[in-house]
């Protein structure tokens, strides 16, 4: 499955994995500011913001994984099987195909706020991209430097929910994940006190026992918990290569490795990639489960008045760096 | 703390984190087959295996912290604080300073067959290696591509322990650390049938389920339980870029981000470095908290038959790969 | 807090344990067929279903914690703090007060199908029995042989869930909770299979491995899980004895020890009594805390057709039976 | 297997569960203080302490499985299956055969101190009490008011430690088992406090969420871990009743119900008995799976002077008090 985080030092950094156990193709795109966007419903967008980010492009069109704009506003969308549901076109809305929504957002909203604005009004729709591309069931989050929500399109309508901790997995739906951090509320980076008996003389035999207890497995609820923890209490220096490495130890935590989560026989999900958007910068950086070099391209380095998709590979052979 | 582990593809892998809140200044070595190692007890030994390492040089010996030797004989040693406990001389015994045990082992030993033979006389003493360094409380995992052991020196003599699962963190004592293992049999890298009630239906609300219960933390109990499981049922081509990517992945499963261990008022321990050695070929792997790129130093570049220690620096800075 | 189960051998089952920190004077409670009620809204009823349960008696009114009716349709309501929420009265609805609910349901329905329909029509309405006494926030379990329901009352409404593991306890919200089983799935009355990796030995070194992972705590959701799970398994012979002694130990594994959970400053909760009732018989048997021993009333042997409550006390001393 | 704890209020209570899937034919057995008690290497005693406990008599001996003495020392035996280890007559030991180390200690030992003294000269032999019964593999907690020992035969010969704790269950051994209580220090009968995140509103949503993580299910580690949290933490009024009734919460804790463990197909270990003595006043009180009353036997009610056996019968049968 996939997780997504958010951090916080000078700059603001936004990036999840991908976890799958094949790859459709994927590439960094920078969709320039006149990328013309035909949208099924809400007609032809010719101008709008910049965006740079994951994406498949299949007949011309970016189909973005996870990107931001150049404002730092930034989106990912994640499995959300079982739970997502789509639905027909609806009069008073406005009508978003499910694979236009992160270009839709991206495209117009400078931010968090006028993000929810827009929501209110939309309905996202089944629409598929093409025949051969069925709806994936998605659930996104979406994030600024100030805030992050959560956007979940269910059997009763759309739910945009306030993301406190800036982490999103995938099942359960998002109110229920964050409740259950209530769970884990005594885990702590500290070491723990004996509260079981003060009659017996109990001792930490190791470092970093206050923790015990923070789920260790792949499933999409202990992902959460587990990024959510190790967000939450994440250190490192304001610098932009201490922040981009420590975002990458963040998400290191939720790293799936191959053979640990067998979905078919002899098949293995794993983290294709791992993303981490400098929002402020304009520089997507990414890791491949192969390649664990920081690799990244700067959006600002592009023509962003262009009206032609830029598109770099996504480098997925790892260059050791011989010494001798 | 720290975790070592192997990993075997076509080659055989070895390395470890390690873990701490502050490095001591350590380096890539190569000990050449003629450096002079003169023992405390043992006499001189002038002509010894070649051994890659990363290692602290001190007056000119090199402090291994963990390596290999020419053989394809690896051993790290790990903290072990509370339970080690070394010795004074003894008069029948082969008398083997704490600091000076990977270096006998590894210039004497081709095999573990070899390092059991001649652990079997040895006596751990106490002696520091200067007023400045006391003995660290270590144990040491030794191991070829053929079998692992586990050596702790404690208050009533050294015991080897067989290590069937080929990994080693810190307390409590490997016995015990194994027979945890026991706790966890059912734990699966496929998803979990029910067995819970035939009359409920329950369901795999997300993939990975099979491993609940796995813990998260970076106790070193916890930090073993977890690197087990990911070593045991971790999969990769046999090739040495997709052996050595996998043998990251499974230590980066117990990865300590820096924020989550705090070992004194606002001071973290983190991942300092994490190795990985291709016994057969001799090369040394290795990235550090700060620089996910891989990088590697090749013993076999180099003339073993020197009398010199050979070093290359640790390389900390992340370079991040500019694709614009 | 408090806990309710079903089970069924050849007679149908019911109780709950009531979890709390002082007792309110609650009595076993015969409500005779020909009892008044007088609904605050939905007129008078002279002539219902006999009721037994355990009620607090104010003003003449019995306040129900528990009960079945003389058609073996069984109710229980159980703390639901924070999640629960009582109306305004409304038109078009039947308005039911919180604290008439049971009396209401088991008054006029012979099964859970009749409580249903029932229920399709009400509004749980906040008036309260008196100044002195606010409307509890409660949630419902309603049961008959061949099914259970769960009742809540939340801000969007009356909410009606098949409950089909027979349990409640409190928050989170029914549907939660019964998700979260899915967690456990892969627990087991069997010793557990070695899945963790074929390549180690490891060990059942004690009998019941195969439900590692049942939480142990007293929190609401824990004792979801757990009763769940002892309820789901359980075995018994299908005579009176062993059936409710079988159902004594069922609920007696969410027992509530006095000092496990301080709520205030040496305030403890305990589970102040246990009932069962023999939903076929018409029996109501029940242990306390400092009672042992089950204690019994049997509706069958009062004259239902009267219209007076008849009460027995609850019984709370130990009487030991000294064989010498 | 079982499980045994100790208790004090104004008395000092100790008792266990004994958890099997069948029963040999256990009564309450009163050894007066002349019955002649023949050892098999150790002469005969004529005269010693008197016992009450819970004993199987085989050709008129009491097979012990816990008893105290007159003198307020308490012992039982608990399996300990795959790590006892008894061993061949010693020349230079007191040599007491597995059965006789019950009355052999509680027949000569007013406390602990005592025993301690006689355990260091023996030998437990593995001479089974005849060809019918071989030597059970257990283990042993042998406790008085002021404090309790725990005693392991094992392969490199017994094992005496401190029980600080004062409870035992089963494998693995003592040391380990009381090692695994540093994990669950930070359990706490208490509501945790967030130490997750100080950016994030937690809650707790239940009372009793302080011992989250405590283990539920009923292997020996986790019982253990279960009934010290509950022993540690219990609370009760000083009398009698009270504190009985108390120990029998303890205890009910771990109580074994018939269904949880299937050891083969179709039978599951239970709790068959439950026992608790006031080690001060002599009295031997027990409940059975399915007779939730106390009985009790009390050894001054008897002349203790005698040299026969007294017994009675465990009453099994549930006496359910009719209130009607």
């Amino acid at each position: 499955m996939c997780t997504a985080a958010t951090y916080k030092t000078e700059d603001f950094y936004f990036g999840r994995t991908l976890d799958y156990e094949c790859s459709y193709g994927e590439e960094i795109v920078i969709m320039p500011r006149n990328f013309r966007l035909q949208f099924l419903n809400m007609g032809v967008c010719e101008s709008h913001y910049a965006v740079i980010g994951t994406a498949h492009i299949a007949k011309g069109y970016p189909l973005f994984y996870d990107a931001m704009n150049e404002k730092g506003l930034c989106m990912a969308g994640l499995n959300f099987v079982g739970n997502a549901r789509y639905f027909k076109n609806a009069p008073d809305k406005d009508n978003v195909a499910q694979y236009e929504f992160i270009p839709y957002i991206l495209g117009k909203c400078a931010d968090v706020n006028e993000a929810k604005e827009l929501i209110s009004k939309i309905n996202i729709t089944d629409t598929p991209f093409d025949e051969q591309m069925p709806a994936g069931q998605l659930h996104w989050i979406i994030a600024d430097r100030n805030s992050a929500i959560t956007v979940e399109s269910v059997s009763d309508g759309i739910k945009v929910y306030d993301n406190p901790i800036g982490v999103l997995t995938n099942n359960p739906p998002f109110d229920e994940q964050m409740f259950r951090l209530n769970d884990y509320m005594h885990l702590s980076r500290k070491q723990p006190q004996n509260n079981f008996s003060d009659k017996l003389e109990l001792k930490t035999y190791s470092r970093g026992m206050g923790a015990i207890g923070l789920p260790g497995d792949l499933s999409s609820q202990s992902r959460f918990v587990r990024v959510a923890f190790v967000k939450a209490n994440s250190v490192s220096a304001k610098g932009e290569t201490e922040s981009v490495s420590q975002f990458f130890h963040i998400l290191g935590s939720v790293d799936q490795q191959r053979g640990c989560c067998e979905v078919k026989d002899k098949e293995y999900e794993i983290t294709i990639y791992t993303s981490c958007c400098n929002a402020d910068k304009g520089i997507y950086y990414y890791t491949t489960y192969d390649n664990h070099r920081i690799s990244a391209v700067d959006m600002r380095k592009e023509n962003l008045d262009g009206n032609e998709l830029i598109s770099y590979p996504m480098i997925t052979e790892e260059k050791i760096n011989y010494q001798n």
